[in-house]
């Protein structure tokens, strides 16, 4: 009789020619709210063209362009206090992970009388309906505009947890490829780092299914045949699609499985060291969890191996892992990304609070990765990164 | 501005240790109508399983055992005559395909006033709701538990098309392996050739994206290393496993792409010739239309080769090609189904009416494929396999 969902998202998927594609997405709708970021989306051209969409449709609209990078409960609350008042009947994400994680936790906080969102993060608070939204990334890295997480920082508490909730699925995922132009190299890294990983952890997951299998494989093959160009043409529209699609797949395989070790150590890192990007906190883990975890589990990992070009048949399974670990290793060096804690201030003093936040508060990533360190052995992880 | 929906299925799939994981689906409901096929379940051990779940649900219910194979417009009005009165709250199909479309249908039907499927199916009445729908496969071949097709046999037009509506979107795929350990070596083979004519006809659609790719790359990959262990040892569960998520992401891969060139014209043959199964008609087709299709998008045919493992860098296209035939080939002979038209009875004369029937009512279905051909192509086409 046991029975487990084995597919979550709710959100449909539409690829637009361009950011005016949300016009028909928003028809019937009277009261609007744009979410963006605090600093980039206002200087590009696609700022107006919002404009110009949001005021056609001929209701009311407000841009919020408020949202810091690793969204706090605190910006959460500003953005919530510009809007409470304006009741808006729909909310459109355009950015990053930050900006769409949130949009996620405004639509729950304004459809329920301003519910605290940490409350919500330790499932204090369980709202069962949310503002619908709609969800335009501007990044190729998070996967949020298909799933039903938001990641939000609680500096009081120094912790960096996911809001998860059916709730919160978008209502649509718009797809623009010619978005994503505007990434810089480190965030095209970075971005594409976060993607990768979601994918190898979700494939590896011992909540993995053929489904979410289907989604992880195509994101790894994307991920790899199209980074090197995005990353030195940036203009590429052809990788950037590629990437979008790769990051949106990766997006729904942990919608599924949910993450694994490496975000369970990554999280503690940047909720204490938020000047680490969280693709750059994944690259310095990154092979090490391989590393770590490949014999735990070595038929899931001949999966990985598979996706990523890597000949499993007739190969030692020692020589498939080493061959995995360097190709992650080549792409990361590629990418500029190889480097450790200390390269970023990390005191070897703190790696013991890092080992113990990830045991307090991302237990359920541990329990469902192939391998399951403790305490004690998580810090030792952090000292090889180190 | 130009704008398309990328995914479509909004049907939670969710995996069930057996039969009675419906309990959970079913809580709520007051009457609960079940759809079966005319012979076989009724004399499974299933059967009573059913009736104890719908009995312990303390509501009223009714089991409706009259689905016959390659359900027509009369078939689905004579299961609506029985339910019309009991006004069903919610509908679970428990069969293969013919059950699950009429299913479907019904759904339409009893939440429409009766309207007249035919109607839907050409596009003359489009309702917009649809009775809930919980499916529970017992095939593993038409991915019918998560799409939004109906295949509907029309016996006075002499016409099988698909009704196609965003309203017969199940609400739940139940899928449960052991439900599929009774098909015989037969249905084992026929149903796995379906689902492997979903995945490769969507991943050369000219409507496919990485999101479609992503199911019918892994669907084949599923079905190519399970249909022998299946269809030699029909009582092997990881096998029967396999080969049903083969068949669900091959249905979700073709509810984003559509059907191609094989189904165009293997719905004509089976309309006119009902006593040949759906996957015996496919099968008969099969690696005709790759060798007619193949030069008309190489690189998605590579694609193809990528997924039955053919190694495509280095080989010349041509032998790309001639090694996925071969495959195909050794797949169906294996399956014992290489047959050829004329032994099922069909004279050659009916060729030209099965080719102008393709062109009639199958013309998207051409439209989407690599290769379009016109009438008098097809009729090439049949001859070939005749």
């Amino acid at each position: 009789m046991a029975s487990s969902v084995v597919s979550f998202s709710k959100t449909q998927i539409i690829k637009g020619g361009d950011i005016t594609s949300i016009f028909d997405l928003l028809k019937g709708y009277g009261r609007v709210a744009a979410i963006t970021g605090k600093n980039h989306f206002k200087v590009s051209p696609n700022y107006e063209k919002v404009y110009d969409v949001l005021s056609s449709l001929g209701g009311q609209f407000v841009i919020v362009s408020e949202v810091e990078p690793n969204p706090t409960v605190d910006n959460i609350n500003f953005c919530y206090d510009i809007l409470k008042d304006f009741k808006p009947e729909v909310l459109v994400g355009i950015g990053g992970g930050s900006v769409m994680d949130t949009t996620k936790a405004l639509a729950l906080k304004l459809a329920n009388d301003g519910v605290d969102v940490w409350d919500c993060v330790e499932g204090n608070a369980n709202p069962e309906n949310a503002l619908p939204t709609i969800m335009v990334p501007t990044t190729s890295g998070t996967g949020s505009e298909v799933n039903r997480y938001s990641v939000i920082t609680n500096k009081t508490k120094i912790q960096k947890r996911a809001l998860r909730s059916p709730a919160i699925y978008p209502k649509y995922a718009l797809l623009v490829p010619s978005m994503t132009l505007d990434m810089n190299k480190y965030l095209t890294a970075t971005t594409a780092i976060d993607a990768l990983s979601h994918a190898v952890e979700s494939l590896v997951s011992k909540n993995s299914n053929p489904i979410s299998e289907s989604f992880s494989e195509k994101a790894i093959k994307l991920i790899l045949s199209n980074i090197f160009v995005a990353y030195n043409n940036g203009n590429d529209l052809v990788s950037r699609e590629s990437l979008q699609f790769a990051s949106t797949l990766g997006g729904l395989a942990i919608d599924i499985t949910g993450v694994g070790l490496m975000h369970a150590i990554e999280h503690p890192i940047t909720a204490r060291f938020p000047h680490i990007s969280h693709g750059q906190g994944l690259a310095i883990l990154f092979k090490k969890i391989v590393e770590h975890s490949f014999m735990f589990n070595v038929e899931k990992y001949k999966k990985v191996a598979d996706a990523f070009g890597i000949k499993v048949r007739g190969n030692n399974d020692m020589v498939v892992m080493h061959t995995i670990i360097d190709a992650i290793d080549y792409v990361i060096a590629y990418l500029g990304l190889n480097k450790t804690l200390s390269d970023f201030g990390v005191e070897k003093s703190d790696l013991k609070y890092i080992a113990e936040d990830a045991i307090i508060y991302m237990g359920h990533s541990i329990a469902s990765s192939p391998y399951s360190p403790s305490k004690d052995s998580i810090e030792k992880i952090l000292k090889e990164v180190f």
